[in-house]
């Protein structure tokens, strides 16, 4: 049969489409799916972009939103931030062109596709047709210049069509965007953009976000930590992080003139002393141009690298919140019985991805969530210090606390705890299971690092646990001695037909002295450090994690102290 | 401070990527993560392709692949089919051109972005270096064409780049295509290539793949059904799917000079009838000029089509597998000791997107995961017949699944029992939530079908095991009747001081008859199809699942008996 049908007419059914019009039909991939989520996704998305904006040109953040209600479902927002500003031949390219943006350098940052804010014009423009407004102030020199647009997506062409432009006058830097959304709901739940705000706060304290909701209500999230936040820096590739197709990508868009010289630019820890020792073993003549380099020899070279020894990465370019500002903002919101925290010293994935894994842990009080008058656990997900609201079922974070076996440290399970767990990976190129960045793939070193960062919190709280147990025990028990030993005292002294002496000041120092040592031995029976690393990495064999030996951190070089150390 | 030091150099740091540099830098959003996911990924796009192809065209998928090791880690994969072809011209836009192909028609397919096999290209590029080679098989009018080429994708301008081709002696249509990979393995897991194969089979009984593994062993997965697949059509937009942004697009890119004729020949169920009640209604000239539309005329005329009954969309371009399909499927892979299958209606999601669900429930034999010597549960997800192998998490099916209360079905749960649930969605636009394609969005109309036509198994599941146990019953209650009555009677004939009667004859109708009236109630203890219903659409309003009013399919007019009915 059909032989005369032959299904697809090449010419008429085969299209070519632009990114805008590939995400126009994908929508749900930029993470617009739902009401809700739509909307806090668009909160999310132009949020970071102000973070980032700001903190790379080493400014406090101050952001200011306001969401006004039209109809059901119908929404202005107007985002305002106190950034450097978007020079005025750029702003359309970075709202209305997919794939473009700053952010592809190998910096530490929120964004990182530039897909997010062209995003929310595409679903502002689908839903309601109308154009996005935009003032961008910003330096040209030492002047101030303002400009407010109005524009239009085209999506056909992947670009912004200008509809209105005037001079703005200008008084400081920063970008104003008014967008207009239709089927989307604003939502005080979970995943609701309100919530949204609140978690932003807690992994970045120094922000400060003026929210003016649907109602009229303004909401205030003051700044609580007043530090001038590190300039994140753009590091270079650590050679062990890199694959013969970057080399041959490096190779095809360098300026330098060797392939020496362009393998000292590129990389970081590569000096030429390096390059020479490739040389010798390798055999490659590293006088040659880039362009003449063949992939065989590019795969030489990574063997080579492989093989070496080399410094760690560079982490000057990773900027944790700090353990104290985690237990500050988890203390400030939750209110806790315990909390403990903990910022991890830097290790790499992948080879040579640096990566920073901060932990918190919360228990009693507000933490976890409340189910039916239960309290249950919850888990707060954040990369570099963005909250992600969706798709946990799949993320690195969700499926290392899973994998923890809880009642090692005394917890009947997970699920039915009153805890808050706070996990945040913070890097210069965060693996991002999808476009939506709502989960972080489960690569082996990142899950690692967050069960060994978590444990180490876990056996801390099976501490606190244990103590206050213990505390109740002491008490059960003191109340036990200052009870029967006075009728004892007292029987004897009427059996030995003497008086009853003083006892009152004695009994109290014994039953302290008695208890102490009684219960100390329970208390002190805690698992030394080496002795905890060793159940880690047993579980860890357990759970079938074993990191690649050529990729395994082992390969490191020592280095000084002061390179790559964090508060711990 | 850092008023100097601005973040950015617009000039120097801005960059525009092409698709293939985005996803180059983000491969793991095209599902390639991990070295046994990579390699799984790649079968599932090369395999789902051919089927496509084939389909289209009215032929039974063939399917030849070798899998060959070169090194640790290193293998080269031969992958030929018997499909139709593909054109000289398009051959390397197919494979190096992302957000290019035939599958953005509104059609079921397999593919629907264009970018599976140009990511495996780019995978085995970035991996080995080595180019693509292809042999392609095509018709050209009567004369069947063959070309053998071999290329590269230029990543930096999204398009091939050709190093050599020659004729091929063509004798058949059909597509072989070569790829080398590094960094990928070959697993017999669950997640591993073979298994892929394996569930590909159960949803698709009409093709035939033969595979030779790594080690030389040569696996046939013959054909189970030698039915003509029925070829899928392309079916135009129904009105209650259609936004205003549709509209707008439409009216962009039709070639019909005014609006009236444009609706009635992009839409499905859109006649001059219906167009000249639009008119009435909105009041807008349909004479006009399809590209003088505004964005509020589109919206308005939305919100006429929100309102008006249309008959439900055509859904011949729907082809389920068929519960009977199914079944045999899953017996010949688990042989379960019970067995239960459907194929529900055609209903829609998002207004006027038609989708069926089907599902199939097996239970005992070699259903379900052993686990530790125990059998638990196993959810085998399917979407237009390609099992889904990953993000099970975030997953509809899962989501639906895991939100039914299976206690209400004499489970004790979900996770503990020898299942097999398999659940397959076909659709002309399955709503993945990411590039890889491994799981559903959870739209509510489609979570809703998965619960209704999942209860309706679990209800015949329960049936099933409360039959078992009442046959259990009777069995040992018989035994009691034949136990103690004859002792009785023997007693009863001394006491009265006469002989034993013969009473083995009588004594076996009576148990059986009483038996059958004692335990019939039990059995016959059913509940109504429509009392399940309103238990259906109870638990559905625990969940919160309200269905949108002006979305349901409440709101269509009621069709002829012949269209949109399939076997159930």
């Amino acid at each position: 049969m059909a032989e005369q049908q032959i299904g697809i007419d090449w010419d008429e059914d085969f299209d070519r489409l632009t990114p805008s019009q590939f995400f126009r039909k994908n929508k749900q991939m930029l993470g617009f799916t739902g009401k809700i989520r739509s909307l806090t996704i668009v909160f999310h998305e132009l949020i970071t972009n102000s973070f980032d904006a700001c903190e790379e040109a080493g400014i406090l953040p101050d952001i200011d939103i306001e969401l006004m209600r039209v109809d059901k479902e119908h929404y202005i927002l107007r985002h305002k931030d106190n950034g450097p500003g978007i020079p005025e031949d750029y702003v359309m390219q970075v709202y209305c062109m997919m794939f473009a943006g700053s952010k592809f350098r190998n910096i530490q940052s929120r964004g990182q596709q530039g897909l997010g804010c062209s995003g929310c014009v595409l679903l502002s423009q689908m839903t309601t047709g109308k154009p996005a407004k935009v003032i961008s102030c910003y330096k040209e020199g030492d002047e101030i210049k303002g400009v407010k647009m109005k524009f239009q997506m085209d999506v056909e062409n992947n670009r912004g069509i200008l509809m209105e432009r005037e001079d703005y006058p200008a008084e400081s830097t920063g970008v104003c965007i008014e967008l207009q959304f239709k089927d989307v709901s604003y939502s005080m739940a979970e995943q609701g953009a309100f919530e949204y705000i609140r978690r932003t706060m807690i992994g970045n304290p120094h922000a400060q976000i003026t929210f003016r909701d649907p109602t009229g209500h303004k909401y205030i999230f003051k700044r609580a930590a007043d530090i001038v936040p590190v300039q994140p820096k753009e590091v270079l590739p650590h050679p062990k992080g890199v694959s013969a197709d970057d080399l041959m990508t490096m190779a095809k868009n360098t300026d330098k003139r060797r392939y020496k010289s362009m393998l000292t630019a590129s990389m970081s820890r590569m000096s030429n002393k390096r390059v020479d020792e490739i040389a010798e073993m390798t055999g490659i003549d590293m006088n040659k141009r880039p362009k003449d380099i063949t992939f065989a020899e590019a795969e030489a070279i990574v063997h080579c690298f492989k093989k070496m020894k080399f410094m760690a990465p560079p982490t000057d370019g990773l900027i944790p919140i700090g353990s104290d500002q985690i237990e500050k903002g988890m203390k400030q919101i939750l209110q806790p019985e315990f909390v403990t925290t903990i910022t991890r010293k830097p290790v790499t994935y992948a080879g040579g991805v640096s990566f920073i894994i901060e932990a918190g842990l919360a228990y009693g009080g507000n933490s976890g969530r409340k189910v039916n008058e239960q309290r249950k656990s919850e888990i707060m997900r954040f990369a570099n210090r963005v909250p992600l609201t969706f798709d946990a079922g799949s993320c690195a974070i969700t499926e290392a606390l899973k994998s923890i076996d809880w009642k090692r440290y005394g917890l009947k399970d997970l699920d039915n705890t009153p805890l808050t767990l706070f996990v945040n990976i913070i890097s210069t190129q965060v693996p991002y299971l999808s476009t939506g960045k709502q989960s972080v793939s489960p690569e082996p070193e990142i899950v690692q690092e967050i069960r060994q960062a978590t444990m180490k919190l876990a056996r801390q709280l099976q501490k606190h646990i244990r103590s206050k147990r213990a505390a109740k025990e002491k008490e059960k028990r003191s109340k036990v001695f200052e009870e029967y030993v006075p009728v004892i005292i007292e029987e004897a002294a009427k059996l030995g037909e003497t008086g009853v002496p003083e006892y009152q000041e004695v009994l109290a120092k014994v039953t302290k002295r008695a208890l102490a040592e009684l219960l100390g031995e329970k208390v002190e029976e805690e698992v030394e450090e080496e002795e905890l690393d060793a159940i880690i990495m047993e579980e860890f064999d357990e759970m079938g994690y074993a990191v690649d030996e050529e990729h395994s951190n082992l390969n490191f070089e020592e280095e000084d102290d002061e390179e790559g150390e964090f508060e711990e």
